[in-house]
């Protein structure tokens, strides 16, 4: 027989959850201890614990399976926080194990005594204190189970529910699911493509990934259907040989031109469009007047069975899917830009790359630079809490070991969970992180004239620049065991990405740019118009007429 | 008339309160447009929200004031909650504002919408999300009322509330408190301290600074009370020229045997004591059994005139207290250990200076040898969340910009909020930032064994190991803009010091120690007795019997 940190590693194994990424204190040394005994649960140290959960959301976005994440008591969890929720509102398994203090020891208010429960609703859709060592496996297959609804779980682990003895670990139920179809709503969709009305179809979720996005692509070759991929998707397979999926923009000045005139919106496996934020005198909703809204599903895992079923009943399964096609990209020469960064990065991208981007202003032209790319994914700031995209790079490049993965960020981002560096290293994993270094919160130069800001003192830009004192992002990741390396020429990067693809743990490469926006004005807007590259030249005039009337 | 963010600011200001730490984003850049209409408000920028926390609790704490931080929704909040819990069990007061959606973007559920009262209920006293500018005042008066009772208040606003025209700022309404006696209660414990029963008194919050001490120590000498702090003070006045006071130790088979055969307890400002965790057979409740715990008031605000009252009482007034006596220090030579760091700090403390400690394990010996150092304030990890030194002693350094504030933190600790460095360059602060790199959380090594883990393997092991890759903090210190030495000897330590002294901007330096108790068996503990310097001799043996029966 087991104690019960025992016997909750059994049961997290036997439900093939097989990585830990952790940052232990006392209440979870039981589990620490454990760990030997199970030797096929690969424990992932973390310096914080917004690594480790962002580290189990880049896993679970490359496997569609939960990892879990050990952490320290209500502060722990606090400090994971902003990682769950970008996972949360990227609907991805992840299960969190908390240790608490001895159930009969929470009475007495200790120095870290705090509600656990209270912080962990704010992400969790399924949140519980084993208070016995008898409910603990039970839980753990309802933390699990909950997980695989696309869920954050937190399973809350009192000391001494962990090292009481006489615990069994659980075998897995499973659970069936049977796809259906609602043939009313289907057959009303496909009304509605064979319609001359205008439509676009939003892609989010499971829906950019295959094979789901070669159906959506027939669907699109036989009716015309615009298609559009939400803007910040979890997981976007993308590059030579996929279908080229137009991302909605960040600016909802852009996107609401991007949705004009349409008369449907299919909503696969995505959320109905709004502002990321709210701006005076501009609507937060981005469906245009009039514009009916549809869903495809209910049930994301229905997905697939319904896509079959409307491309069958559209004629369109023996149609070629629109692929992107391969084109001779030119990599640029000189001083480095944002614009030429993204170009490199799209030109040198391996086969089966995984990006995990947080590169904010600086990337605004990956998506066009990388649009004719080798094969990959792309996993983006679901959330919006930055600080993601190192930790993200972790869990994915854990998941899939053979791949390489880019971790694109910029400088302010970076600074919010640096410490992944040192898991990088720690595990050898082959991760290649883009530090876009242009001393500067540049976005929110922007934000700053969106938000209805009339003048700008001094006080005002210095809250937003990084340049006193200017950081060195290659010193630090050397500080962390990680080969680092800056540069400010094309050549320069060329040469340390080459070098970077063919070593077998992580560097960081730290790019000297301008900043890509700073000083723009928004009546200047449209230039960004470049990243949505398949958009019609028309719209510029309406943006331009819109933003600057 | 002013916008909501503009009378905002004003109101502060009009209360006194001038300082904001702050990482703002799109939602606070009204807040951080206004900024440059009132110059009086000083504008702290940090890379991650725990540093504006964490600052904000250090500068509380040494000016007995608020400053306000400015933080980014939810998630912003959430990378601040580990350092607000640390001031919430420091009854330190702290105001956040944190920016939200505009109120009629909340319905649409946006990439960053999140429960922010949620996250803020976990260790505010006061919450309020303002939902009109009308109330954005009178709301931020109460919040500041609130903080003044040494707790953490959180306003919550809108964006459209803070762009909003025509707000007015308010003037501050006066509280006053009138100090009353509980005669009966002060009359009960002159029995008892005038009683041959063996009486123990526990120092907290305010009863740890002067002019209270003072009247403690009279007490003492009258009475023979035997005088405590408690064991993570919120800020402790020391050294030269000052009482000295024993603190309770961390280790409950330490801290209980320190309360051994005590019939009366008493708290001053102070909580009953507790053990930090729980372990399996081993009381959480540190008071020995039939003791009596009493209270000497219930509002703090009383304190002084308690104090007093109850030395009035006791015919102790005219005593003279018994203060800490200079005494001639000698460095150490040679190789570096935790106890020679110690030492050599204790050794060349300036006058009045601040020690924000989070050494753990390395910092064992400090006690011991800042006793007889020069008057200095110490603040401790109230809380238990590790990553609170630096961002304290930023908070420190702005509230006493004469005084030269120590950072004193583990290298675990140190990886949390290491970001801090940066603002301490930006802001030019006074911090010398001693890192204890022992390459190890060495503190679990001790307590797998106190939890009753029987066996430790080598994955168990190396998750509390920081050894691979090792950490270069002085290459990270550097790439933040701060100049960093790293030093093995004392001799190195001594100039590092020196130096640092003399500069007027941070310095990091970084002591490469072996680890102090890692491989320590939980029965030498006592070894951990030197700490507890006035302990007598005879208890070394109680808690041999009491630990290795």
């Amino acid at each position: 027989m087991s104690n019960g940190a025992q016997a909750l590693i059994k049961t997290l194994l036997n439900n093939n959850i097989e990585v830990c990424f952790s940052n232990p204190g006392t209440s979870e040394m039981h589990f620490v201890a454990a760990l030997d005994e199970n030797p096929q649960m690969r424990a992932v140290l973390t310096l914080f614990e917004g690594v480790a959960t962002g580290a189990a959301d880049g896993y679970a976005r490359m496997l569609n399976k939960p990892a879990c994440t050990l952490l320290h008591l209500g502060c722990g969890l606090g400090n994971g926080l902003a990682n769950l929720h970008n996972a949360h509102k990227a609907k991805v398994p992840v299960l969190n194990i908390v240790g608490d203090h001895a159930t009969y020891h929470v009475k007495y208010n200790a120095q870290l005594q705090s509600d656990i429960e209270t912080i962990a609703r704010n992400f969790s859709g399924w949140v519980k204190t084993t208070k016995t060592p008898e409910e603990l496996c039970d839980d753990a297959q309802d933390a699990i189970k909950s997980s695989y609804k696309r869920e954050v779980a937190t399973l809350i682990l009192p000391a001494d529910v962990s090292w009481t003895d006489g615990v069994e670990a659980k075998e897995p139920t499973q659970d069936q699911f049977n796809p259906e179809i609602d043939e009313t709503r289907i057959h009303q969709l496909v009304q509605v493509l064979k319609s001359s009305d205008k439509v676009a179809m939003i892609l989010g979720g499971a829906a950019l990934q295959e094979p789901m996005l070669n159906l959506l692509s027939k669907i699109s070759e036989v009716t015309g259907v615009q298609l559009f991929a939400e803007v910040f998707p979890t997981k976007m397979q993308r590059g030579v040989g996929r279908p080229y999926i137009e991302r909605m923009a960040y600016f909802s000045e852009l996107a609401s031109v991007q949705l004009t005139n349409f008369e449907h919106i299919i909503l696969v496996d995505s959320r109905r469009p709004v502002s990321f934020f709210a701006y005076p005198d501009k609507s937060s909703d981005l469906v245009p007047e009039g514009c009916e809204v549809h869903q495809l599903v209910d049930d994301y895992r229905n997905l697939s069975f319904a896509l079959e079923h409307l491309c069958e009943q559209l004629n369109a399964m023996h149609i070629a899917p629109n692929l992107q096609e391969k084109s001779t990209q030119l990599l640029p020469y000189g001083k480095l830009t944002a614009k030429k960064v993204c170009q490199i990065i799209g030109g040198l991208l391996p086969e089966n790359a995984i990006i995990s981007d947080e590169a904010q202003t600086s990337g605004v032209m990956l998506p066009k630079y990388t649009r004719a790319s080798p094969k990959h994914d792309l996993l983006t700031l679901t959330g919006g809490a930055i600080g993601q995209a190192l930790p993200v790079a972790i869990g994915a490049a854990i998941a899939c070991p053979d791949r390489t993965v880019f971790a694109l960020t910029g400088d302010g981002s970076a600074m919010y969970t640096f410490q992944s560096l040192w898991t990088m290293a720690r595990e050898e994993l082959k991760v290649i992180t883009i530090v876009f270094n242009n001393a500067s919160y540049s976005i929110l130069n922007i934000e700053l004239e969106r938000v209805g800001v009339k003048k700008v003192g001094n006080v005002a830009k210095s809250q937003l620049s990084l340049e006193k004192p200017a950081l060195n992002f290659t010193d630090m990741a050397r500080g962390m065991g990680v080969s680092a390396v800056r540069v400010n020429s094309c050549g320069g990067l060329k040469k340390a990405i080459r070098k970077a693809l063919a070593l077998n743990g992580p560097t960081v490469i730290e790019v000297m740019i301008p900043s890509s926006i700073s000083g723009l004005k928004l009546k200047a807007l449209p230039v960004v118009l470049n990243s949505l590259d398949k958009m019609p030249l028309k719209f510029s005039k309406i943006i331009k007429k819109q933003i600057a009337p």
